[in-house]
């Protein structure tokens, strides 16, 4: 694993649980973990139980004994660790967003085509496909529980900076994030657009706004430096279905957490999802009798409920982290029987290319179309 | 109509409401008010809409014009003017809870039971049987929908005297009130609690409790009185279906403004009501698929829901006082049709009976048997 | 009042209810009701309580003993009505959107501007404006409880032409109903951005769409006619503040009966409300201790909220109806102290050129700015 | 670790997460665990990540190398496996119900007491106490947030016997499991109730019921077997600081999967929890404004809530398995610092002593006073 900040930690978990809860055909090693710093490197790796550590990623890429690299890094360095490692025949799973430039984007796509033919795997870290919630609602859409899709309603909703004095980290800035909101929650709720109801997006309108430009630096408070990215972004947007779209992530909704909402409508039924609630559903089916049709909130803690079966009985519920474990869990699963794991690199790629036309849609005032993808 | 006060205000606007909402074989007419303060009955009719005004409820049960009594005043005076009402020919609409003692109320039950004979109609104020969430759930229960019912869990929750600087009002004084929370809204959820499983109550074992003793009087806040009613009631019961109930009366519930919660689970399913949300009924239906089950938040504004295609479109909520309306609506049917209202002073009685066990176990700490009533 | 369908019967409600519950310096009087057929306009005065009825409204404006016409037709006929009442020195009430076209609109805003020389009052009913809830949102705003606006999200949801086999009502043909969701539900969420924000909406960008092109005749179920409005319309916008909003009307949200969702966000805080939990509003005070922060839902039901002190104890709901009875409250306080109503003509006419600037964007694609109006 | 079912995997994962999230003073090495079954406690061991395994509890205790002995069984065999562990030196962590009788928890209690002063520590497993939002409720009280405690509405809701094809599990049968729905979850909120308020059970007046009298045996589904415990248990208390409490365990709330509900109101505020939601507390502050005052919904996600700022950043919710990670995290701290974690199995004692009151309450019909304990 490259990195061990948050997102490390949450991977690490995942890569020690996984094993223990599901019964799997491979058992994951816990290698060695990779950070600039030794001495934090070192700790971390005792910390959260990693056998080795090194100060540079290509110390592990050279190992023989390491099959998989698990890169959760900022997004400037991932076109270059996924490139190597995929070239070193190793498998990899790479944090969302996918990379900071399209250009990028495409480069790991195509090596990750080139790879596969060697069996080798690639996966993006779209860790919110495995809320139990949302692959039971992408599941019920794609068996026409809701009928043809109308609507959807995405939100990403965090506040974390809306504090002015908040100081001017690495994911306010261009170089280091490659975007704001958009790319850090916007691609979230993107996927997840495309992932749900199995349609790509055509065509966005969008608008972004940086509500706060000057900001303290973290290693010099009383100097100030520019905000580089987006604070919000918001949008409209057609889908190849003939559904349309309204998306916003924004860091400046005060109060609301981490509230990833998604609302679908189609013509026999709607499904609703907020990440504030993860372990519920809510479902309206038309086909109901009119006294007693309403939103269900379905509990998703069942054993017939996807991932369920392995963990606690009814009413128990899981929490944010276990979103990885289940990510764990798909890649292991696929990389044993020699299939591809989803999200792919392409779908990622088809994720940064929304991104990429919401930029341009918002510096230009007007609506961006952006071709179906002939692969996926 | 005898009182004018916030039930009289209530009734009112029901009477003005009813015949321009429903179409009914019988118009009301507000004929006349009656309250023991001159001038501020005559600011009540005219207020309220009624067309004449008395200080002697006497002369409201002279009048040949009147053919129904409404009794909004405090529980002490309940039975002496429904009693003269009734034995006059009126048809009486009483508000609960039907009198302050039970030989009260049996005198009441007996005197309409006699006067049933004649035509007459007697009728007590549950208005919450017609919230149309409630009658739904009552309709809902009589049908099947949740099987045999193993539990109640019924709690009327106020908080409005948790201050002690509230003045020593008559809902506090045993003379006038009879009891305190229990017979003020605990009448309502016992009331429910038959009505909606269309079962009797066949013992208790009740706890009851004054938190706050002495209280400034209201007419000489610098002294105090002692309070002589209950603040809070609470207890378990067996019904005679072989369901168990837990019920709880109380006006010390901080923050809880006017909470009646029912929740019943039966065999199959489950239903729940909360007065604070009182255009919605929750529903868990046990034969429903185990992936999309759950509880569903029915939005009790469809047409095919009891009262409601005289209202709004879907969605478009309904108050309070409908429920008066609808009790209203209800009356008139019954007396037009020469049927019986719903519920009778019978009804009524067996509450009374329930509240009378109640404070009987409570001072003895035992175990209170209620016979099963030979009608209902 | 002209017009005696859906809304002439909520309009109805609340003239027979606005003094028996408020304390108001003029009585209102139901002199007479119109509509385009004899019997069933005789038979709706009856109902609704009107003392007289006529075919022609201009039959209404040449009585003498009428101060105040009440438009309750769809938009194609109200600037005819309403100029020719202004003129003849009634006060005027008028559905919204005020008119289908920005012309009408702006010669309708223009002959309220010179009545109000002589007295005579204009006001537009925009009555979601009088929700206890919403009103106190936009008094929570302007006094400062959540800082600077940041976001809005409107959306107001609704299911009722889902089914293709719903037929090509009035409110589905531009020639009657002016548009679709856009101006008979967006013109509200379009109004309270504004007026809970206090900033008008300075460019917008938009896509609308209607799913379903064809539908049977009302009259002839067996044929079809073409829909010649929108379905749904949903838009990003920029306010004079900047704020950014997120705006969607649609009739194709299924399962959600009347979902107006407004939620604001601000730089202290936040505000939540949604239409079919019409008496609860969510507050969220990022200045309340970090430990004990969060969402509250406000049950605004209290004496000390809007509107409230005249209706029922705390924790008695309202419903929808009552938004009507405060407009009429709000008007007649207005009429009777010799100021202007609020929301003007100029505010709807306001709204007027948001829808027109909307469909503008819609055909072409892209940003639509507004200019700030002069006055409001 | 003795047991490896459902309770065993549960403490396995957090005995494998506390060191990983959280900084202490000691690591916790997971030596062995133990099962009667040869074959299955080997997977077992392999599975949850224990280094070795046994078949008999008494090679565990006699082992050097093992210095706490995680009790995972049911309740039958509590008090055998813990006096022999104390007696041996080692620290304990028993999962509730401390014992199947009165007896058997008082001499476990005692031995406890004994072994403290040889720095020896016991802790009872009520998990619930270490969901973050409970230690924040409890917090709060403690510190006067909502004032004078009047009272507590608790239930402990599941539905997984409601079907009577459920078979007959030791969990139903009085000699393995000593209660029913009683000491299985009726004992959390028994312990909940004190540890909440700081106050213990007075006295209580108590009803149970077993709805469902034989059931398949699991071995042989064919023939019956009869249910020897409690399907439901409903109570009544009072607390020592004048409170009064409503209690209900039970199977058969159809619908509800884990719904352990707790609502506390006092003099000048209230606090409400539900399990099925187990990231949130309800507040209500009754000091708060009255336009703005309600229940605020506070996600316990935050750095300064109890035990969270070893997690995830806020909004991103954890699990029911981290009440254990608390749990051993709170164990470790205080092995490793010399302090008597909580709760003591005196603590699980009184909590014995109640349902032992309860049953007694049950069979008699009468209210039982509980002797306030002389030390806790």
């Amino acid at each position: 694993m490259v990195g061990h900040a948050f997102m490390g930690a949450a991977h690490s978990q995942a890569w020690r649980t996984v094993n223990r809860v599901f019964d799997l055909p491979l058992r994951a090693r816990m290698v060695a973990v990779c950070g600039r710093d030794p001495r934090r490197t070192a700790e971390a790796a005792d910390r959260l139980g990693w056998e080795g550590h090194h100060t540079d990623w290509r110390e592990l890429i050279a190992r023989d004994d390491i099959d998989l690299v698990d890169i959760c890094t900022p997004g400037d360095s991932h076109a270059e660790i996924a490139l190597a490692a995929l070239a070193a025949g190793k498998h990899v799973l790479c944090e969302k967003p996918l990379a900071n430039t399209l250009d990028e984007a495409e480069a790991m796509a195509g090596a990750a085509d080139a790879a596969r033919a060697n069996g080798i795997r690639a996966m993006c870290g779209f860790n919110y496909r495995r809320v139990p919630a949302v692959t039971l609602m992408r599941d019920m859409i794609a068996r026409g529980d809701i009928g043809t899709v109308r609507h959807v309603r995405a939100a990403y909703l965090q506040d974390w900076i809306v504090d002015p004095a908040h100081p001017l980290v690495w994911r306010l800035q261009r170089d280091r994030a490659g975007s704001g909101a958009l790319g850090d929650i916007g691609a979230h709720i993107i996927d997840l657009t495309q992932y749900l109801t199995g349609q790509h997006i055509t065509g966005v309108s969008a608008l972004t706004e940086t509500f706060i430009r000057q900001r303290p630096l973290p290693e010099a408070p009383a100097e100030t430096g520019t905000v580089t990215v987006d604070d919000a972004a918001i949008l409209t947007a057609r889908l190849e279905g003939g559904a349309i779209a309204t998306l916003e992530a924004t860091r400046f909704a005060t109060g609301r957490k981490n509230a990833l909402r998604v609302e679908i409508n189609g013509s026999h039924g709607s499904l609703a999802f907020d990440l504030e609630r993860l372990n519920e559903l809510e479902f309206f089916d038309a086909t109901a009798p009119p006294t007693t049709r309403g939103f269900t909130t379905v509990l998703v803690t069942e054993p017939e409920h996807p991932y369920l079966a392995a963990w606690w009985p009814p009413g128990h519920l899981i929490g944010y982290e276990h979103t990885f474990t289940h990510q764990m869990r798909d890649l292991i699963e696929a990389i044993a029987h020699g299939r591809d794991p989803e999200p792919s690199f392409t779908d990622a790629l088809s994720v940064q290319r929304v991104i990429d036309a919401v930029e341009h849609s918002a510096r230009t005032g007007t609506w961006q179309p952006l071709d179906s993808p002939t692969h996926r």
